[in-house]
């Protein structure tokens, strides 16, 4: 049975603190086998790739084995269905679209004191992207991870992928070629990681590293950050829905079960104003979770972290929505719209009826890289901005520094920083130049 | 003596690469004290806070005096020369005017699908600045980490500044008025970065915490990532000058020890095409670190990190900075345009002969928040950003979903997330709806 929570008791504020203080990853112990594959993979390159592929993977590879040749990769497209691949460059195409419209504007003007500022905005030199193997290997990511980063301009786009006993899914591959990734290669966990990181014979460093991964995976990200930049660290999916009565009950019902399915870990929530309702929903997701495939891990994540929180009127979703910070949240109402605008805390907002957060998934263009775990209070999904960096610009003459050296000398001084002060005074002849 | 490297010499290449690797900061071995000061702040709250302000700052608090009052704030700002407070202000006019530039624009469309698309950016609710007290407390800090929170929009701005045996730096508490700071607590260490990521009885928590601090505060800011958005961990200060022979020795010499005045782990570079101006260089910190009252400091960081490049031609300049990938480059030469254009990586450009850093970490108005430790590779100054996300907006009517649903509903299947096809064909009537 999910959570049942009801605003209308005198318990709710204490029960949903509870209820969003639950944690549903156990954290796994694994800093310190990181820590080593991290430190022989910096100091050993493709000999401790190498040998950790061995182990993790049982598979026997060579330095020139590592990299995956344009044959290699032809041919695994060659292997998909051709409506899958259609399907994928539908979504790709859409995916490019809505990212574009992300790329920043450089600013150059000159104010009225005379300084020339602004800020440019340059793409990073080489992304490197992490991709699971096994089940989780998802095609839909490889896009979504590898097409912001092309459309910001990143010349190369290294892509790490494990073939455990030597498999590899085709799709993603193929995915890989769509999204314009310039180099993939066969090896995976922190291993894979740390060649990205610190460079190897075979493959030259990257400058960020982004995608997700197992406890092994973030953790080694984790441990790279500052040698490289990271995208955030992904958590469990999670939905919340936010649902009228005017619904048909079985299409809340996909909806909570759509990301119930991902794993047990995930959370499904419904917030509704309408008791019937609720009931209608819970009996619907009971039958459908008889009907999938992935039935025991949806209905696994359904009774350990779903949810229902009946509210007295919907006016109250907004406070609530906010402090859960879904990284889905549907608004399923009549108005969605009015009811967006008064919520801050949101990683994507799907509006209205005809708008199941799958189809955000994979062909709506926004990203599916999104802030988990609570992170959308101050983190955003993942978008062009992550590929880019931005390099302030000032310039002053005579004049205009005279003009604001006064200011800048007084704070100095304040600050007891002599050289500041003087840096700006010798250029003016001023006392203590 | 700093650093002398020579690109015409055949081992260049080889110490270039080890001047980049070397490691100007000693890792403190603080994680483990700090994850326990963490774990006493989460389960006791202020009484821990109390605890470890005693132990450390030796001052003896109450609950209740942990928040400076309005009272103390203004006679702190009272307390302050008038000249130095003006400074302040028109600091602060300047960081903001330059700031609201950032401010990002929302999206919204419908596309040739008739899918409507877009994104919303909001601020964070509430921002937590960590002030270093002792030497690095530093007002002009404080702005620019105040005020882009402040133009973004970040209702509550809650300040940590340690009191170190109570005392306070007047100009500090000054700055966070002028600056809208809207709490300010006079707690520091591992401890204020625990309460405010996990909050007190006293310290509501805040979504993200910025500003520099000691090792300690950096362990704490690294271990409450997740429970909170952290800023990137700033390292050292560095500057990088490319400057021609056209330059005056004396001012050049002044931009090198303004950042080297800051600590002895600092670190400035000269890159010049011009050996006799090198010289002269040179000779000129030699005699300016003389004059300066924190001459040794500068003097230990020149020695010891301090690097003099000799290039054949400027041309050679932009391969090198983007390894460096400097905080702070100054370009001191003839067309300082036409070298930044070649230039991807560096936090913040200094463009001509009357530039000089120091002007931009008080009152050019672009942030003096950069990144450090080669992280211009792919990280950028603070910025109104980063005080604000976005959330991406989706909303489809029945008509548009059917456009797209074959796609998507394909690579569902094709991911084997039976659920997440099917909440698409549920509306549609599809086959398996």
């Amino acid at each position: 049975m999910p959570h049942e929570l009801d605003s209308s008791r005198p318990d709710f504020a204490a029960a949903f603190e509870v209820f969003l203080d639950a944690k549903r990853e156990a954290a796994a112990a694994v800093d310190r086998v990181v820590a080593e594959i991290l430190a022989a993979v910096r100091a050993e390159g493709d000999a401790a790739l190498l040998r950790y592929t061995e182990r993790f993977d049982r598979l026997s590879l060579t330095a020139e084995g590592l990299r995956l040749t344009e044959a290699e990769l032809a041919e695994a497209e060659a292997a998909c269905a051709p409506e899958t691949l259609e399907a994928l460059r539908v979504a790709a195409a859409r995916i490019e679209d809505y990212h574009r419209r992300q790329l920043p504007e450089n600013l150059d003007y000159r104010d009225a004191q005379g300084v020339r500022l602004g800020h440019r905005w340059t793409a990073i030199s080489a992304a490197g992207l992490y991709v699971p193997g096994g089940t989780a290997a998802y095609p839909s990511s490889v896009l979504m991870n590898a097409l912001p980063a092309r459309v910001a301009g990143v010349p190369r786009v290294a892509m790490v992928v494990p073939s455990p006993d030597g498999r590899l899914n085709p799709l993603v591959l193929a995915a890989a070629r769509i999204a314009g990734v310039t180099e993939v290669y066969r090896v995976g966990g922190a291993q894979a990681v740390g060649a990205l990181a610190y460079g190897t014979a075979t493959i030259a460093p990257v400058d960020k590293i982004v995608g997700p991964g197992n406890a092994y995976v973030a953790a080694a990200k984790k441990q790279v950050f500052g040698v490289v930049g990271i995208d955030t660290i992904a958590g469990p999916s999670e939905i919340l829905v936010v649902a009228d009565g005017g619904n048909d009950p079985a299409w809340i019902a996909a909806d909570l079960l759509s990301q119930a399915e991902h794993d047990a870990s995930a959370q499904a929530i419904l917030i509704t104003d309408d008791a019937a309702f609720a009931d209608e929903v819970r009996r619907a997701v009971a039958i459908q979770l008889t009907q999938l495939d992935r039935g025991s891990i949806a209905q696994d994540s359904w009774r350990d972290h779903g949810a229902i929180i009946r509210v007295g009127s919907l006016d109250e979703a907004p406070a609530l929505v906010d402090r859960i910070a879904p990284e889905h949240l549907e608004l399923a109402v009549a108005e969605p719209d009015a009811l967006a605008a008064r919520i801050r805390n949101a990683g994507a907002i799907f509006l209205g009826r005809y708008t199941p957060e799958a189809i955000g998934d994979y062909v709506a263009g926004p990203n599916h890289v999104l802030p988990t775990a609570r992170a959308a209070r101050y983190a955003s999904g993942l978008s062009v901005l992550d590929f880019m960096k931005r390099s302030s610009m000032i310039a002053c003459d005579a004049g205009s520094l005279g003009r604001l050296a006064p200011a800048a000398v007084a704070l100095a001084r304040a600050e007891g920083l002599d050289a500041h002060a003087r840096s700006i005074a010798i250029r003016l002849n001023l006392s203590d130049g």
